[in-house]
This record gives structure tokens, sequence and C-alpha cells, in this order.
């Protein structure tokens, strides 16, 4: 048997999302099915986590074990001619026995893009109307509001460090396991995570979000965006971070930020299971 | 009766092209009922030309007369209140009874982007695997050949300057007659067009090919970009152009180049017509 790692890119338009479901068209269930035409295995490949409906990935992890003697180079260019052109393999690498996309990711990175459709700028008086372009739309959210980025950066600082994210996390608790059950956390069942990296900065007529954790809650990313939002919208108070924090409760957040806009970045590894160096 | 020109962008990857065709998605449809919907008045908003299944349009013109009293602004924000972010209306002005977005065309600006699975460069040896980027794919052509893009070049000047080009139209004669008799042509059923710009250049690691003409029979672009194509796969001379051309044969030039990389990107009116001046 090998172990794969495989790495790969997906616009999630399309798609139900990365988890396998009968009859739908799902991430996972289309690189299953290249897996079974290319080496004639049945196998579920695991990713190192869920994306949600609409959600892509820009390198996602999968890791999958199979009986094929295959160099990595062949399963490669076999999965790409598999899969439709919005689901790509970026690399295919053999790894150590232990390695597990999900059990040994030790953090990950997200980034979410918006639109803003009134203007940009730090005044929520001077705006002008703007147009999403259409083939821009699936992966930003055009966001109405004028956004004061400044202030969304300020409270994005707020969310840094070791924290019990309670009130960001999706209110369906079982859904949070799930997803938690996948990240290598002191507190595997708990809703404390520790953010390393979180700020807002334009690039290219977008305000987009870069967030860096140890593991993140369902709907985390998108409940933050949802609540920096409302901050750029001069709705919340900057400093009010804290204070939703301390409330371990959903309610005190913003709104669900749409899935279009998120993508997953990448997954990190500890650098003994990440090394093919380590290879039998 | 305002009559009114509407300037519109759209994705084309979700419809079956700009024509209405019952039962199916189309970008005039999807206009005729949004238009329906804001002011009741059930009519069919005429375009600059078709685009086919796929293509996209960063400037399509359309005009339609109504009766309805209502403010430019009003009808614009209202259009793109009940159309899909796929399809977003950019500008909305009242003309001059006479102005038709198809009889009235004077000239056309496509643009057809390529992404090269095989590097970039000038020689087919050194070249390096490359992947689209999933959510590229819909807006590209992820051409499997390492690309000349100074032969391509060379052989876009070929093509500039009045000519018939039956070796570049669709073999279906009646499309193209449909097609043509937009165009402000002189003579309106002859396959003679006029391009006053041809050229392929670099642009943020895609070859982009640039053309405008008086007007463009069926398939025309994706036909002239497909033989570009052969010859910056060495596989047609660069000088080979003018024999294309005089062959009149529609053999003699290369296959027809996928819709996705396909953007129209703006629609020439005369000043007189397209001055809100002249306005009542």
């Amino acid at each position: 048997m090998t172990n794969w790692k495989i790495t790969l890119a997906y616009d999630g338009t399309p798609y139900r999302g990365w988890q396998v479901q009968p009859g739908l068209p799902t991430v996972q269930g289309l690189l299953a099915a290249a897996i079974e035409r290319t080496v004639g295995e049945r196998v579920l490949p695991q990713g190192s986590g869920r994306t949600d409906t609409g959600v892509h990935a820009l390198a996602q992890v999968a890791s999958v074990a199979l009986a094929a003697a295959i160099p990595a180079a062949n399963l490669h260019r076999a999965l790409n001619r598999c899969l439709p052109p919005s689901i790509r393999v970026l690399m295919v690498e053999a790894m150590v026995p232990e390695f597990h996309a999900r059990h040994s990711a030790i953090g990950k990175t997200y980034e979410y893009r918006i639109f803003p459709l009134k203007g940009k700028g730090s005044s929520c008086r001077d705006y002008a109307e703007r147009i999403c372009p259409p083939i821009l739309a699936p992966t930003v959210w055009p966001c109405p509001w004028p956004l004061d980025l400044a202030a969304m950066d300020r409270a994005a600082q707020g969310v840094v460090g070791t924290h019990d994210f309670t009130s960001f996390a999706a209110c369906d608790p079982d859904l949070n396991t799930r997803e938690t059950q996948s990240l290598a956390d002191a507190e595997p069942r708990s809703n404390i995570r520790c953010i390393t990296r979180s700020g807002w900065e334009w690039g290219d007529g977008l305000a987009i979000y870069r967030v860096s954790a140890n593991g993140f809650l369902h709907h985390m990313v998108r409940n933050l965006v949802g609540t920096f939002v409302q901050v750029g919208a001069h709705r919340m108070d900057a400093d009010s971070i804290p204070a939703i924090l301390a409330a371990h409760n959903r309610s005190a957040a913003g709104p669900t930020a749409p899935a279009s806009g998120l993508f997953l970045v990448s997954v990190d590894y500890p650098s003994v299971v990440d090394s093919s160096e380590t290879l039998r």
C-alpha cells in the first residue's frame, strides 16, 4: 500500500461541498470516482476537513492509501484527466503510513473576498456605486455596504490568540464536533482555537480577509467575516470583539457571510509527517 | 415610447447563448423577463448580435422601446435587482428612436483568452507543465500546446484589412446570414469584412487575442483563434494566412477554438445615434 497526499484546488460553485453525498455532485465524490477509474480501487479519500456548498479551495489536502503500484506523476496526470476543469490536482506525494489529511493537520489558512458595491474607502459618505463583474461573482461576496476597512482590520486583530469561539460557531453542535475532530487541538471537543493571523487588506479592488488558526469551527470564518462587515458598515464597534467572544453566544456576533467569497488557502502539517524523505 | 440602449456584461457559462430559446436559460430571455417584471411590458430586447453558448460579454448592447415613463437610473437599478449576478446591466441610456442595437452597429471588438498548459515562451522545447486554476477555467481555453506567441501575432497581422472571410466562417450559411444582417456592411450578405485590429499579447500569464472589425461572421473569431493556435504550435506557418483567405474554404483554416475563452468586449455606434444630446 502507498499512502498518498493529494493537494487539490477547486471552484466550489458547481458542487454541494466537499463531503460525498449520494446522487449529488461533491468534490470528494468526484475525486473518489477519478481514483476508481484510474487504479480500479473503490476508496474514499479523506479531506483535511469539509468545505461547504459553494466554498472554494486553492489547496485542499486529501489522503488515501492505494494498493496500486503507480508512480506519483502518472497518478497525478491520470486524476486530472478524469476530473473536470473545476477540480485540479496540484500535487501527488507518497507519504509515511501515519499521514492522514485530517488527523495530521495542525493548522489552516482561509481567505475571504468581498467586492464592495459602494466604492472603497474609509468614509460612509463618499462612495460610488460599483457593479460586480459577472465573471467575478461566483468567487466574491458582492457586499451592499460601504466598508470601513481600517475598522474591520482593527476588529480582526481582536480575535488573534487563543479564545473560546462559541460565539462564532454554527449553532448545530453536532456539525462542530464533526468539524473539530479533524483538528489537532489540545481539547478536541471544545470550541477553543488559536488564531495566529487575522487581518483585512485591499487587493485588486477587493477587500480580502486572511486568517490562520490551528483549527476552525463550522462556519467560523464566515461568521467572523459577517461580524467584521457589521463593524465595517458601522453597525458594530471595532472594540466589541472581546465582549462578543466573552458572550459564548452565537447571537452576540454578526450574521454568516455567504459561501461564495470563501477560499481554503492551505493546510499545514508537521514537517515530520510532511516530509517525503521519511518514505519507506 | 422611450428607446433604450442597455449595455450589459455576462458570464456566459450558465447560459445557452444570447438568443431566446423556449425552456432554456438565455441572456436575452432573462433580460426580457427582467424588463417585464420591472415595467410590465412584454417585449424582446434586440442584441447587437448573438453570442453562442458559453461566450461571455464585457459590454453587449441591447435596444428596446418601452411605453413606461421611468427614469434611466430607476430602470437600471430595477433590472439588476431582477437579474442574477451572472448578468449585470452596466448602463441604461435613452436614445433617439432610430437607434437599434443590431442595425446601428458599425463595429465590434472581441477578446479571446488562452491559458497555455505548457509554459510560456517562444520555444517549443523549454516549457513547464502548468495547471489551469479552477476558478479561471470557465473564462479561458486551457490550451494543451506550448505557444509561439510571436508567430501567432505575425499570423494575426495577416488578417488585418478588408478580406473575404469565407475560410473562417461557420459552414452553416444560414447562421452567417443571420449573424451578418446585424452589421452595417457595404454588402450585408457577403462574407467580406474589414478587420482594423488583430493581435496577440501576454497578460497575467494568459495569451490574449484582441480583434476589432466592422462585423464578424458566425464563429469567425473562434475560427481565427483556432488557426492562430495551429501557427503557435508550429503546425501551420505564420505566413499561410493569405493562402487560407484566398482558398474561400473553411477546411483551409484551423479548427474552431472553444467558446469559453471568448469575450464580446464592446460594440461601436456612430456618434450621431450614440449621443444622448440628440434626445427628444
